[in-house]
């Protein structure tokens, strides 16, 4: 299927399923994002796209997303003024005025903001984002591993607060942030690794916008063969060479708020071929870490979703409730994050977890070859 | 005696001893700053001041200071790069270049920052201040009395951090540079309420610098008449219209630094004519609270000035130590403190202290007729 060439209102609701599907759970609630998209590309006409690989030094990109617990932005609307606040705040403090938007991360309500902050400045969006699906830091993405900071950093709130930092090192801005962001009441816009068009060829992960529309299309059976709802998960897999790792029903849920984070863990009792055996989801905003009856299923920085198993679309960690049968599916991240800085960066030890790091596809060979 | 037409490094001692009496134990550690104010002038040349009443539309006017706990920043010295850093991010925020600096507080190292970042940057100092004494929290200036916004608002740490903020108001300025400042590691280098000189014309208090040297003077027994060591405290009560409220013992003392504040409460043993009462003293960075036998004896924002009792120099929150003899002196604020918005900004209630303010003046007044 051919890349996204724009984004017109009915585009919207495909890449936000598909996107929350790359945000594992995480990256703010993609409804409430579509919102926002949705209304203003209807006020102000579509988005074009520009892809990567066409980027220039004539180009200054400015990639914003919303930063804090998906427990709090779910219940927050952001507003076309704060948006492009942000916007004007990361031009003047830059002295530069921006050429195109881009997703931070692909993730849920982020891969919306930058479309609907695009339609808002009639700006394009470049096809592409710097993680290949979400994480909760605002460190992990791939400008870091390449070993650009954070540069001119932006947070605005919606009492029209702002706050415009020069961190020394994406550490610092991940710290700077998040303390901000707590104080603004757990939710804000933000600008980061607004840079030069070089520097964002070099980086980006591209064609996720792309992506997460063909995921989007796939789960709403909007593809050109017809996929029958039970199928749907199955296509999926065979289009993101995922991997089905569980199925089970919400027996168990803890989520708190914690330091501007939504951290918790959920257990599921198996379904169908999996019925006996459990499932544990550990998470901070992303489903981080799967285990099953205690043996590593998946973790990060490979991705794992969670689905409906009647519908099809993705459960963020906020919405996922006791009850809910679920599908669990896991798939390769970008080679990116597979190297050493990656691994530092996201991988299990960084969260604290006790696990070592082994790929996903060798975890479910290895499963495969003992069953 | 005139007022300060320049300040030389032998000056700077008797401003900061001065200072350190109108911080009422808060505004830094006098000491550290006054220690990084003769550096600079020793290397820049001494500080011409200018007169709050000859500032113009012209003059753009920087009050730069620590925010944090004293307790942190008594271990921290600011560098030259730290200051000139801040006062580059305000120029280039703002689009204007600075003319003058200015004490946004008289207390302790607050009026020292100022001094030291004049001499270092070449340019004068404003003789006057926003406070007439220092307060804990960033809206407790003669500005926000007159309605003005904290505006454009820097902070700059240690590691070259630099954060630019454009709090709604006075309160956000408060909450984000705390939150901030508490991420920096507990103390950083600030500036707020950067104005035109009209502005600063109209809200400054004058003559305070003038005021700390005059007090330092005394308490260094370096006035036209020689004053011996145990009347010098009676010499500053007359400068001052102060009133001495007690002589003790500390005997019991609690501090704790929290959410980027040095809080907590002393307790003195009556000595001398004091003999068989107690005052407790409450503090939050300054001293705000001061109870005889119970009994309401000075309140913020009046002032509370703990001074060493065998030599006269004042004693900061932070230093104030288990087994020192002390005098507590009480002074009237200034009249902008005085109006009902200068109450509810910084009165007993804000502070959650139950009790009626009362001036200083009234409460003597009482206890002499009772006496």
């Amino acid at each position: 299927m051919s890349a996204l060439l724009r984004i017109a209102e009915a585009d919207v609701d495909e890449i936000a399923l598909g996107a929350a599907v790359l945000g594992t759970g995480g990256g703010g609630d993609p409804h409430v994002g579509s919102l926002i998209a949705k209304r203003m590309i209807r006020l102000n006409g579509a988005v074009t796209t520009l892809r990567v690989d066409e980027l220039t030094a004539d180009d200054f990109v400015v990639p914003i997303g919303g930063i804090g617990a998906p427990s709090v932005s779910v219940e927050r609307i952001q507003a076309e003024s704060e948006l492009l606040q942000a916007l004007r705040a990361i031009e003047r403090a830059v002295g530069r005025k921006a050429t195109a938007l881009m997703p931070i991360e692909v993730g849920g309500g982020n891969s919306m903001i930058p479309i609907a902050t695009a339609a808002a400045a009639g700006l394009p969006i470049v096809d592409g984002d710097a993680m290949g699906r979400a994480f909760p830091e605002a460190q992990m993405v791939t400008f870091h591993l390449a070993g650009y900071g954070p540069g001119t950093t932006v947070l605005v709130d919606h009492h029209g607060n702002e706050v415009v930092m020069r961190p020394v090192g994406g550490a610092w801005s991940e710290r700077l942030a998040r303390a901000v962001t707590v104080e603004m009441g757990g939710s804000a816009t933000m600008i980061d690794y607004a840079y030069d068009g070089v520097i964002v060829k070099e980086c980006a992960i591209p064609e996720t916008l792309s992506l997460a529309r063909r995921i989007g299309r796939i789960l709403l059976g909007r593809t050109d063969a017809a996929i029958k709802d039970d199928a749907r998960i199955t296509a999926l897999c065979a289009e993101l060479d995922a991997v089905r790792l569980f199925e089970g029903k919400v027996a168990d849920i803890q989520r708190t708020v914690e330091g501007g984070f939504t951290k918790g863990a959920a257990e599921l009792h198996g379904i169908g071929d999996d019925r006996g055996s459990r499932m544990r989801l550990d998470f901070q905003n992303e489903m981080l870490l799967a285990r099953r009856d205690g043996v590593l299923a998946a973790v990060t920085p490979d991705l794992i979703a969670v689905l409906d198993l009647a519908t099809g679309p993705p459960i963020t960690t906020e919405s996922l409730r006791y009850g809910a049968r679920v599908a669990v599916i896991a798939m390769p991240c970008d080679a990116k994050w597979r190297t050493p800085v990656g691994l530092a960066t996201a991988g299990p030890a960084h969260f604290g977890y006790d696990v070592e790091w082994i790929p996903v596809e060798g975890l479910m060979s290895g499963r495969k070859a003992a069953a």
